[in-house]
């Protein structure tokens, strides 16, 4: 455990401060839909057959302090992570070179890149490339060697597909400063949690006009009778995080006038459909309740459909290849997907990786691409390069193996193994060092020790919490397939924050399992 | 039952449409705060001891038709009703009278009566009295006997206390609005669910407004040295309904900058004070959680109170008088409380009474009383004048008694009688006519027949149903204490309305006990 470099905090309570902060949080938070369905642990179907019932989404009760320079580096530097999507995705060579690199450990990538080069042979129909919410997840750093250090971003992760909390994370920031406004966070020296320090999260409307922007980007209907036009949220079935989406839904719907249906992925080939007779090949959606009007889709947003496991049957692949090949705008399109994969992540953090530069000299400064690749935590392969040998040296020295983890290639391929646990993990894969390109060696990051309290299922828990933060991005470009590579950015912005907090004790696990939840920023010097 | 006066509604509904309308309503209410706690027998306190979780309030699936006259006319003639209490509160002598004549069965009436002369004999050291939410309730009347009468309106009660549900009646009519316009009522003909028959439902923004407008006549603080103000709603505890007042609280901040706390109306006495040495008597309130920040209430909402099960100790009317002398604006005080009373409304709606002329013909047109008048249901006493002689022999007559309720005076004071079971009621009271004088004989509301879908308890209920439509007014008046019921009317407006249904089988309930619930009106020209 790294040393605390923030003051003390939160502050202590009364029992009459906590059960006042306790009480407006959980009535808040209900009044502005701040919720999620309980989870069958909490309550059982028997006693809510109709899943009616809610309660407060995963939240903490203070705000995280975070370092005001580390906040506004990682929002500073999302439009170029936006652009940095948009030239990886477009950039098939490239890409197809890594997917024949790990064909070997992981069929998921490679079904993906199979459905690309499916609709690749027949001819996309739809140039527009939408990534409405990649988003970039970052966690403090400060060197635990280096006292005198300034505490720094390290990338986390970056997703290009189903980022969540968007719908919730504005609102927790909204819960935080109403419980400032009314006096719910007792005064201390220094003052802390301050009008200052709380900024504005505009992560709900920003992330919705990404997709009304897609929306009308599409433009009219395409088909041979003009349908009414709509986007598809394609989702998850059971959905306890529904409300989460639902506010970008209703956002579209009252700032945009987007109509916005949504379907479980399980369901795409049976309630959608593209006319044989039709070049453009338009996406028709029919709404179960109202079977005589369809509708055509402008833009498919996935909240579902991103981890292997969702995959589990021919089926699943069809109905991926089926939307693909649609004119509908993709949010993301099979190539973003990949560009969000593992595996590019790794690429792009090996010390001396030149794709970085490759990728984004010819529209960014090189201060620029430094300030991206400082972000990035070194990231080793266990391979036969110089690099390779070194880091399998690492992981299989039980001095040396402190300060990393260990992380599987493949996507949703398991979890992660820590610091003195790598070196027997290693000597269980056996004398196969085959079997070693699986994973990679990633140096740890190291977040200053912080504390808080979460609220879930009903419960207060405070602790020791490690908060990981995440920026939200829009992209709209136009892919030119006839030069490798070539787009043209149509829009491209930053699109507010999300700040995930978790129980330091668990080592995995984000809000929506185990113990985490959605917090927001109190921004301080340090 | 009377035949409907309706077309037939709501349309029928497709199995995908019913889910689809469902899944809607359960999500859009909780994503905006359409919400309750849920009730002991629906989740047990074992199961969520912390009361965290919440479930939509009950609503209606389908807005009520109502006959767009009837609403037109209860909304114009607002104003000249909250006239009207301003009056009856201003003119103690009368309400003394009543008072005098209701003592030997009323306690409760007394008990306030008394607490206003303790009040008056200390004197009153603020004069400007606030009704922020009198609710007129009324029921759409068709005469069975005449098949070709218009549909009007009758008064059913008018309450000037803790009239609930304002800060959920916008968030109904808001959802029935989205979902039109997100397709879920399938098309009829006529049309009949449009932009046009919904009307706006301002209720949470006016009812607000109305109390930061109390909050604002108070001025400055009358505290010896100054204080924060405040306003202070006084609640029941536990508050199952806390998100109907919160809405407003919300709103009293947001739009208005006012700060809002909460005080259970048992708490009174250990969380508020009035300085002995200040002639003026600020209300001091202490919150439990900020014991060094005292903050002065300007405005005293009450949401508890009304009943008379809850003045059950002496500390209770203590409770209540220690508010009443304080400089906080009431609303209501004392005086406004009891014009509100049932006694009143029956001795104006008795056929032959001149007191409603009385009261309003100096500020108000002889076709504006007789519009007022309209409204009423003819009540009748059960005593020795000729109109008391005529009723008695009607509620003693098996054949007769159809088409009218007997209702208790008492606040509070029991179920009504209904018909047919009204003569055998009389016989058990025996042969002391004296008895007689604690009930009074209404004609009958007869509703035309009307079928909704009500959503409660994660339960969806249809059936005939009867819909009671209340109207919000916010009145702010100076009483002039010198003179005999002077007043000057500050402040005066309609502040949007309430559509609860509940299903006819029940002869009484509201929407928080029973099967109720809040609706909003589907506008029909009949």
């Amino acid at each position: 455990m790294v040393a605390s470099i923030y003051p003390d905090y939160p502050p202590a309570l009364t029992s009459e401060q906590s059960d006042y902060l306790f009480s407006n949080v959980k009535d808040w938070s209900i009044l502005n839909g701040l919720a999620v369905r309980p989870s069958s642990s909490f309550v059982s179907e028997k006693i809510d057959p109709s899943r009616s019932l809610a309660v407060t989404a995963p939240v903490t009760l203070f705000p995280s302090l975070f370092p005001r320079a580390c906040f506004q580096e990682a929002r500073a530097i999302q439009t170029a992570y936006n652009e940095l999507y948009a030239c990886i995705a477009n950039d098939e060579d490239w890409l197809g070179e890594v997917v024949k690199e790990l064909a070997e450990v992981d069929d998921y990538i490679s079904n993906l890149w199979n459905v690309h080069q499916a609709v690749k042979k027949e001819g996309y129909v739809q140039v527009l490339q939408n990534c409405s919410l990649p988003l970039q997840d970052y966690m403090v750093h400060k060197d635990p060697s280096k006292p005198d250090a300034e505490p720094e971003i390290k990338q986390v992760e970056f997703n290009t597909i189903a980022s969540s909390f968007g719908g919730l994370s504005a609102k927790v920031s909204a819960l935080h400063k109403h419980l400032l406004s009314i006096s719910a966070y007792p005064p201390t020296t220094p003052s802390l949690i301050s009008d200052t320090s709380l900024p504005p999260n505009p992560s709900i409307a920003s992330i919705s006009r990404g997709i009304a922007t897609a929306h009308k980007a599409y433009g009219r209907s395409k088909n041979n009778t003009q349908l009414p036009l709509c986007t598809l949220f394609i989702v998850q079935d059971p959905e306890n995080n529904a409300f989460d989406q639902q506010a970008l839904a209703t956002n579209l719907l009252t700032d945009h006038s987007v109509l916005t249906f949504r379907l479980p992925f399980s369901a795409v080939l049976s309630h959608t459909s593209i006319p044989a007779d039709s070049p453009s090949r338009p996406l028709i959606y029919t709404p179960p309740h109202s079977p005589r009007t369809p509708y055509e889709v402008t833009t498919l947003y996935f909240r579902a459909g991103y981890s292997p496991a969702e995959y589990n049957s021919p089926e699943s692949w069809k109905g991926r290849l089926h939307l693909e090949r649609s004119a509908a705008i993709k949010c993301p399109s099979i190539l973003t997907h990949l560009a969000g994969s593992k595996k590019i992540q790794q690429i792009l953090a090996t010390p001396s990786s030149p794709h970085l530069s490759h990728f984004l000299s010819s529209t960014s400064s090189a201060a620029c691409i430094n300030r991206i690749r400082n972000t990035f935590a070194a990231i080793y392969p266990l391979d036969d390069t110089a690099e390779g040998k070194h880091a399998i040296s690492i992981a299989t020295d039980t001095e040396n193996a402190r300060g990393y983890v260990l992380k599987p290639q493949r996507e949703g391929g398991g979890n992660n193994i820590y610091e003195l646990k790598i070196p027997p993990f290693i000597k269980s894969l056996g004398d196969n060092s085959k079997k070693y390109r699986g994973y990679i060696l990633m140096n740890l990051i190291e977040p200053p020790a912080l504390r808080n309290s979460v609220f879930r299922n009903g419960e207060v828990r405070s602790g020791e919490v490690i908060g990981e933060l995440g920026v939200y991005g829009v992209c709209l470009w136009r892919h030119c397939r006839s030069e490798k590579g070539e787009r043209e950015i149509l829009e491209n912005w930053e699109a507010g924050h999300l700040l995930r907090t978790k129980g330091r004790e668990s080592e995995e696990g984000g809000v929506a399992a185990g113990f985490g939840a959605v917090d927001s920023v109190c921004l301080i010097d340090v």
